[in-house]
């Protein structure tokens, strides 16, 4: 069985029921989410063996967090327990023109504060085929954005695959930190999954006009593509492009590049009635990093991980609570959503 | 007033809040439902004199189910009480490209196992003027079938209508024992409810070669229900055209033949968006029995019985709880949906 | 800081959740609602001296409905307390095809009952810039009338803007009442709101025949509000356009005409997925003052205006829970309803 | 089976959640109860014919009125159906030294406007063996005070028992409109349920000085019990004794006098923690009615009635929702609440 | 770490909110217990290598209970899935003199109808130091029954401890059945659970006249595990003394005898308020088998176990969500319930 | 209208319902407390013009805690917005012998990060009658603690009266830390509340040998306020007297004592069932401002704060929401807990 390696952050995740707003609540759902304990989770539910690695506090919060993780099958030995709180982020529902509200509340978190110490790389990325992170973590603190060098090192020491998204956040840091820290990390990733906006303001491709509808074609898709393997020397580039019509109803497409053989395949495009927005392109990179590490071709791949980036949509919560089978059911085109009997 | 018994099966059921999948949640909706008692509720709505049969536990979860039915007027006085357990279905909405989900667990219930001593039809049936029935009873069990049989044969020596609505479960039986089964039914049903698909799977009706968007011209659905009438006996054939788009959002309308005159009467297409999805057809069901009980011409009773089916979308649960006004406006043409004040 | 008093009935506001019917329901919201206090509310959300004027009883349930503005910083100091009764309205959400459900129950409630004496518009209006009320408040009793008329005298005398919303309810009165009520208001209203159906029931204004879908030129938008203004005296005229797709989703945008200049100003057309239905107008007229009160000319008052009625369809209950910001947001044309983080 | 016929007020209960007090809440629980409807869903419980009369209103909430009857099996066909609203009880939950709190909103229900013409209590009445109302719908208006007297006499002449409870509430009418009303239904009573502060507020019984603990002596209550009898012209007398610790725990006991033999009995007492107040008193009635219909002793019958009583303190809502079973086993004295598996 | 295998079956839970009753519900906590289940969860609380055995479904309800035992650290390697279904159990609680109600539909689970071969008791035990029963897994089934053989006879040839307790419940079989059932597992048992009831009724031990209050003298107690160790031949036996005064309000303490050493331990008694009563047992038992396996002395075991037990009451759900430390506290006396900040 | 000013920390405090444990939980009630706020929203409720103090962040959360005591009429206008976060505390609810749990999570929150020149108290403090505050804010920072110095000498220098409650919480800092800041209000306090155990670990008063049941004698109780009052040189000192049976049952009695005159006054002493054990020393607090500002002589305010104190232990959430009414008819002597219709 396959063994992929996560690490960042787990924040308990706020959110007022239905469409309520921070104002209006008196009673939160009490869930947990993360950019990559989102694709543990996927992973997990893909059946891999799944290790999320964090750091939390030994508090009944800090065991709340490893619980959320545990309950659907992430393997959670490698989390450090210690440091003084869970990040928390506080998240209301967008519909219609009204856009989705999210406030951090997770500076000081056990994670944001830990040691490089507290983290022995060589030993937790024993017999692992894979390893992810995105660019939530590094922006966290300085020994956070150290850490992830340090997990990149060994895991490029090891023959560790490294899949990275860059999920820039304009409140955790500024894009001049972010291109700085994230520039220490090139080289060392081998799958890059963003989506032009960030190809743009991160990595300084120049994106070509957009078409009709803000839309850029497809062979500008594939070259904003080949330049950021070029200019980063990777293996793979995933793109995923999202067309928000509302906050109730957007598009959902995607493509991967191969820079080795210089192919690209795009997946279909999804109309999507939104039930949770957050965690779309945690499970894109699950889907994707399932598909590649089954050997499956580009096609497949980005088929599957766009079908599973679809269904997020349609779940409550950051993790996707979706299985293999519905994600490839998906994928093979059926999205009449008929009821399973 | 117009005397409907109806027979079969209701069940618990389980479903986890809002769009939460089951292995999310921690609380369920525990409301009941099941094909014909989801017809015999409709029909006490539109005030009629509802009987519904069936077994059911003596102990207070059978009462539970009782009560949901003389809630809404539903006639309990013909349920027999014993047996062990309440049959039960888990229940997850769908949305967006995510379909919904339903796991049976009805094996060993009270109806499943009840005997054909157990009801006297001759007695039920006295008075009455319709009788309705789904093919998911005869495949509970043999005694279910062999009810359901007795059943028929005590309306057809009384000279009471009977509906049918095939309901084919891939859960329950194969379609072979289904085909086997419903052969037996045949002669005795004067209005068959079904759609195009079961119509080929259990009649072995051929299919013409479905249009632009995979539908079936309307002349292909007068054909087929012809076929439909001749080769069982019918008087009347209802067919019911989905398209679903996704698990949000599907198209609705319907087709009602009278083999006496040759003629048919097409509803107009409804654009729905979905609260829940089940009880559609048996909506369907009771808006078509209702109108011809109170002798409306083809093209009222398809529009009602459209018009009711559309409205069950809208309604949370198994049950149509609209009434007979709510049904009559939107068939007259009003479905902008406006407050009523 | 602008000082706005509006005057009216605040209501208890009794919903089943989600999409539950009354009949199905064993639980209910319990929020607080009423046209003019949902004016009330909005003005203090953009950062107003709102004052809200009412009558209501002495107890804990009249005590609520008090909290409930005092909560989002409305000035509650003018309420008068005493009477029996907090007025009620039973409310259940509409869907697809399936219209919302209002029920009133707000006879003999305090403000219903009260006494032009309750109220000293002398002393409440001193310092004032405007005044808001509707048609609902003089539909509810001769007093609540009369008491509408000497706020409105009193509103004149000092020189301050006056705004009115007919807002018809057939429960309420018939149109032959509300048109004598309403016509002892003319003359002391300088900004009417309202729509072309009103402008013909109430004010006996012939409206052009409508194009393609049912929907009005703008030209004849244009001179229904011209004879509007011409007829009542007005200084500035807007209309409300709406287009219910279904109760699920409606088209909207609106049109502001001023008398003096005889230009007028459409704003941009919004898609709107339904949240709540209940208290677009409200909320379009809260924008309208709002920007009025600010000197805003006619085109940004429109937008303003009809981006806060487009917001409020996305928020659960009567008051529309959004900041100035996020107004002028959408104003400016972002309705992607991405997530603000 | 035995019939019985009760007559009187349904209301609406909103209660808060928990012990949250009413401006605390933002939901509330929508359930239904009335002191004469406690006593008849109590019958129906109890497996006897059980007809409730009052008045509501055609719409959908009076609708949930009848439904929360029919649910239970309470014959709901003399209900009247007019007039414009259900009455409402605002009901907080006491708890600890903090008593419950309950605000009517009940003047001008459909009951309280109702006509003596609305009921033909010879046609009512027909076949039934027991009649039974409180004091608290004379209380309502004066049409409904005649409307209970219409009644009574309906029933003397049919030779059928009478049994009432004259249930004074002191926001309902002063002590003097109730003695004045209430003695016209004497000599048309044969049980009166009571206790001693009603027996000496309302029929002016002199009360013997308390012992220690606030405690009658037996011989007091017997003697109470005697000259209520004479006064009267009563067949039985019940008098309820209950010593509120606090709003969580209460004692209860109960006993019952024959005026023919002179005989009295009194049940044991049950110390109980509270989960709702509210309907001991209806339930004792119900427990009484239940044992003297089927021609108990009057040991049998206080022991039931009291059981009856103290179950209830553990049900939430007004209905006692508990099977003659339940109240049988804990009247032999089973009161451990060990868990029945 | 020690490793403890338990085995039996998990159910569904379905329960009410608050002290509603099945009739009156229309929502159900969803949650998942059973027997040994509660053992094996509360032991991994407690810190050990806790693992569950079972079989379960393949599909989501199933995944459902794996869940619910893998959010709380259990090792569910060893759980088989396949079978058909997951028993369920309903459970309403009690209140004052009010019992709970618990109805049991769990015929043909997945685990009453697994095969013996489903499990490899060699492979299981391997490197276990303890495995935990009880009476309810034989009652099962036949199969069942067999494969609780198999359990204790490879437990036994590996020298490993085996502690059992009858549960005896009399809906799963009669007394009859469980005697001769129960009879095979004797001599294979090292560390019985029970109370004086189960001895008498299950292995015929004649209990002394019980004091005033129904409660046995110490040496009474002592006499009879004195003689179920010498019957059964086993190395220790625990009794727990319930008194329960109502469904609220219960007395517990404890007694433990080394049949070794002849000498019996007591614990403190506890007056709980009870919160939620079932799984008082199942927490005794593995306070029990936790300290034994730590070898702590027969007093120090006896009032850790009789502790967890006592804090079980006050927690919601069938498993004892309390930690080592917390019970450890409850042990050592302090029992004042002060908030821990 | 008497003002007083309150100054402290409000928090948001997150709890599971009912009973669960966080690990259970996944929904949790989001209200707001803080021992300050708890004073300022009593003496709101009193009638008094309530004005309480903090910083708060200007986002969306932070407007939360501002609405929580706008709407209970506490006056904001004082509140200073800015900084990060809203410190946050996470409670469980005890049971039986079950502790409560709380969690604090409050480091860096915008209070705790304020600066002294954020507070103008010469101008805040104008036109005041009272100031009272918690040694919970002088733990939370040294900025804090200095600010709270300020306050006082302000206070001083224009002779308003000053209470204090030294509130110690070991989380937040260690007894040696709190006895050297507190020391710097000596002799600035008018009024101290506080209990034994403070006395003795604070202020280092020997505590004399309590009696039978841990209990101080009254001559003891006295005896240590006398010194308290000669050791600070204050006005008054009153003790609360708690008697914790277990979490959910509790004694509660209080002292107060006149330094002036050397005379002192007992409450009665109340059993409580608690429903809420947080904020029953600010509820006492808030009696006891309440009843000295009123001029009320010692045994009048004792009983009237200890009436408060136990009202709040029936009552959710921190915030004592009962009127004045209810607390003089408890402090009168009616703990009966009978239901006010």
């Amino acid at each position: 069985m396959h063994r992929i390696v996560t690490f960042g952050e787990i924040m308990i995740r706020l959110q007022p029921y239905d469409y309520l707003r921070f104002v209006q609540a008196d009673s939160l759902e009490f869930t947990f989410g993360g950019a990559e304990a989102n694709v543990a989770v996927s992973l997990a539910n893909f059946g891999l063996d799944s290790v999320y690695v964090t750091k939390l506090p030994a508090h009944e919060i800090g065991q709340c967090a490893v619980n959320s993780l545990r309950r659907y099958g992430v393997d959670v030995s490698e989390i450090v327990r210690g440091g003084d709180r869970v990040g928390i982020y506080f998240n209301e529902k967008g519909a219609s023109q009204r856009g989705g509200l999210c406030i951090y509340d997770r500076a000081r978190s056990a994670i944001a504060d830990a040691e490089p110490s507290d983290f022995d790389w060589d030993e937790i990325l024993e017999g692992a085929d894979w390893f992810h992170f995105t660019g939530i973590t590094p922006a966290l603190s300085k020994n956070a954005a150290r850490i992830c060098e340090e997990a990149c090192a060994a895991a490029r020491a090891k023959g560790i695959k490294v899949s990275f998204d860059p999920n820039y956040r304009a409140t955790l840091w500024t894009l001049d930190e972010a291109r700085k820290t994230l520039a220490r990390y090139s080289g060392r990733v081998d799958l890059l999954i963003t989506n032009a906006d960030q190809a743009r303001d991160i990595y300084g491709i120049e994106i070509p006009a957009a078409g009709a509808g803000g839309r850029l074609s497809d062979e500008s898709c594939v070259e904003v593509a080949r330049r950021l393997a070029e200019n980063l020397g990777l293996g793979k580039v995933a793109l995923t492009m999202r067309e928000p019509r509302s906050a109730s109803v957007n598009g959902l497409s995607a493509m991967l590049y191969d820079a080795k053989t210089g192919e690209s395949a795009f997946s279909r495009e999804y109309e999507l009635h939104i039930v949770d927005r957050v965690g779309g392109g945690d499970s894109f990179a699950a889907g994707l990093i399932y598909s590649l590490l089954k050997g499956a071709d580009i096609r497949t791949s980005v088929e599957l991980a766009a079908a599973a980036s679809a269904l997020k949509h349609s779940i409550e919560g950051d993790f996707n609570m979706v299985s293999l089978a519905e994600v490839e059911r998906l994928a093979a085109g059926d999205g009449s959503g008929r009821i399973q009997r």
